[in-house]
């Protein structure tokens, strides 16, 4: 599967997320210890809100571990809203437009997880995408066109709603093929200003998914980082396995649920797929 | 576009057609002087028949000219029927999956030239695709969909047949598209036994094509190489632009026709777009 | 050879330079028309002060017309003096350790020509170099080793007689190997203060260098560019070929001279080599 | 660390050896069992003997786990002596001149280990090469410079002790720099007739090196293997670990020792380093 991170709060460097944890998700890229796989090297990619409409993108097809470029624009780029995605195929090319996050406009997705029997259900799944979206679609990933799925389905009005009317047709579709539990995911999703994370399987196994409830834990965490000392009340990240291991600062996601992160307070929500 | 090259006849270690001749396919890679671009530098590919039951493949989205790897290759493996094309992008993403020759079963293809207005009607030529051939898909290219199209409408049954009926279906799809002539194409083809060079182009205007007439010639052109002067009477090449500019050596197919070269007589016919 | 270009003045998002003018770098990439070679394939590389102690770094082996990642940092990196380079390879390995920029602390370094015969001279060239700073080699190319060398010879005291220095050891050590004429360059140097730029060539016959001679010039050849109207009078570009052909604009760096380009008045000297 | 193999004996399809096995070296690439580090993933490659009068390289930056390419090679490239190497690196780049296996005419070398501090006295070690064979360093690996200094202390005239003298020379070099313990390794060489393989470290704690006794055992592990029931008397693996788990197969070569697989019968002898 895959391991990711959503920082969300103070501008930062995003080194002082992705390089300085003890257990950094680059670290995960090499020694996942929540994770399906323990070996996440199949490409990567990082996705931010900054300078420009439209957030940045910088994806490689080399592990994390060994990408010399990310680590110096970890250091030079900095801030207040950054996706990163470490990878571990479950099947299809690794290559750059098949890296997360994906982008449409000022939307970020990416995913952990599958779509069982993807290949069985990619021509189905293709045809339910909006036409009008359809030359969009650049890689060959399950993921990719999960993303203009829920786009079909109305992301951008209700990103909730989008993304449940998607895992709804998505089992459907799955199911008259035969494939009894289609979904297993972990997922974000933002539009420069909030993000939606979602856990759910089909099976209610889903990968696992932790928050960070508060700036203040984070600081109990890194007493010794100066960076933290500065985070507002309002940082927060949201990550496939703790960043480290201090007990009481990462929140597990429950089974079946997804939190919005938003100015003000953050919610959390059940999560039901819903058939159109 | 692009510039290709089919060799068949004596088995010889790929180099000696691919660097070796003065103005060889590496060197069109960086300097083409028929193509529409002079530099084919977004990645290459070989493929070729030998070991194996079905044709191996070495593709790389580095430019030829740069590639270790090919030039290592090309001295150790040897081959009797090989396929070989640098590409110039015309829009979709340099990547492997998108790099020709394309492979399915025991057939290569591949093309230069462009499908105008792909964008707006990938779509429908997905569609058009036969559903069980459809999850063989891997990249993103207009000519990898064109290669699968002619599967479908029986290339493997009747190579001509096959593509006549793909150009035939692309030019009515287009031409419902607003897209008046949309194919521009030199094409070969093989099963490994024998090689189906097509030129064609809905405005009349294809990039150009060549082929050597016998090996006599090639023994002309290419007098103190000892390699060529083992050729059997059968080798022939098949190439977008001559490999030299020695007068004589080199016959242009005609605009709207295919050859085929096969065991005995090679054959020179006209090529008309079919309408299912 | 390479294509190289320096900006400094008014903080930009780097496209504004690298992609939006008419025959910009990355367009030399692809169809330069002064450099020895057309095409400057073999990897580029940039180099930017902002953020961090140390300026940053982004290579690539790929050419950069085909770097997706380039194209979206250039959108959304914004700097006030950046380096920007694309290769020509003259015979050095295609890997991002011999793409230019190099860095050493502070300072950036990027050059455009060769040192001929470098191959024989290379061993001693390595034993000139100060041993504390030996281990900082990271490539195999004559530019970073020039770099070292330069270093070696007080670069960071005084950047023109370190270049002086370096260019007079690198030709008496050449000849003493019947090398008579073995340095070839346009040179860019940066402190994150300062630019200096030097053209030389032991024939009296070096690539060409170009510098924009005031920003009101560039706001003549892009009138319609909304970013150009807001530039500082202090805005440069150092240049190996203009990136338009508004008569006027450019002014040619003369054979065996030097510019500095500085707070306040810019200066523009007579390059000497000298023996230490 | 890393992990290798070489294959001598019945000319085989490369894929035979790297894919089919349990425990494949590919599969090490991913899940190394008893090397240093559990994922072998900063590039590999393989040398091959076959056409041409040296052997053959294949080398990539990719985990050797994702590259479609050496999948494609090893079922279409057939030879009779090869050697496979998965890198990990001990913080020299991760670039194709310093993936494993090193070649300088007929002689390949690939190494698993390192030399503690050789960036203090890789400069020195550079110096001791001899001239003549210092323009064909390409990498900056502790392994190539080891395999020239092999060469330079007359490893074609004689393997061991070319090799011998090299250890001696290292061993004796990293002491002046403080350095107790600088020697780890497990080696491998070959001329394309003989293999030499080499277990040894300056503690006594090397890392693991296995040869296979007998192809009588290789048919024994792998029962339903067509492919092995072909395989000659001769045909041998040394390998860092294991392919299988099947008992008896796999014998381990002893601490300070090398063996000499060679027509007839093969030797086992102990390994001392020697001081010029």
């Amino acid at each position: 599967m895959c391991r990711w991170l959503v920082y969300t709060g103070t501008a930062l460097p995003l080194k002082e997320i992705l390089y300085n944890p003890t257990h950094s998700l680059i670290d995960q890229s090499l020694n996942s210890t929540l994770g399906a796989t323990t070996t996440n090297g199949d490409g990567f990619g990082v996705g931010w809100y900054g300078e420009g409409d439209v957030p940045a993108l910088y994806k490689s097809v080399l592990p994390a571990w060994n990408d010399h470029n990310m680590r110096e624009l970890s250091g030079h780029v900095r801030s207040g809203l950054f996706f990163a995605h470490v990878r571990a195929s479950t099947g299809t090319p690794v290559q750059q437009t098949n890296c997360h996050p994906f982008r449409h406009g000022k939307w970020l997705w990416m995913h952990n997880g599958q779509i069982s029997g993807f290949q069985k259900i990619k021509r189905d799944l293709m045809l339910a995408i909006d036409p009008k979206l359809f030359s969009c679609i650049e890689g060959s990933s399950d993921t990719e066109l999960f993303f203009y799925l829920a786009l079909t389905f109305g992301l951008e009005q209700d990103p909730s709603a989008g993304v449940a009317r998607a895992v709804g047709y998505i089992e459907q579709l799955a199911r008259s093929h035969g494939i009894d539990f289609p979904v297993r995911m972990t997922l974000a999703v933002s539009d420069g200003q909030n993000v939606w994370a979602f856990r759910y399987a089909s099976t209610g196994q889903a990968p696992t998914l932790f928050y960070s409830a508060s700036s203040d834990e984070l600081r109990l965490q890194y007493p010794d980082n100066p960076v933290f000392a500065k985070l507002s009340g309002e940082t927060r990240l949201v990550v496939s396995e703790p960043l480290g291991d201090i007990e009481g600062v990462w929140t597990e996601v429950p089974e079946s649920s997804y939190g919005v992160i938003q100015p003000g307070q953050d919610d959390l929500k059940s999560f039901k797929p819903l058939l159109s």
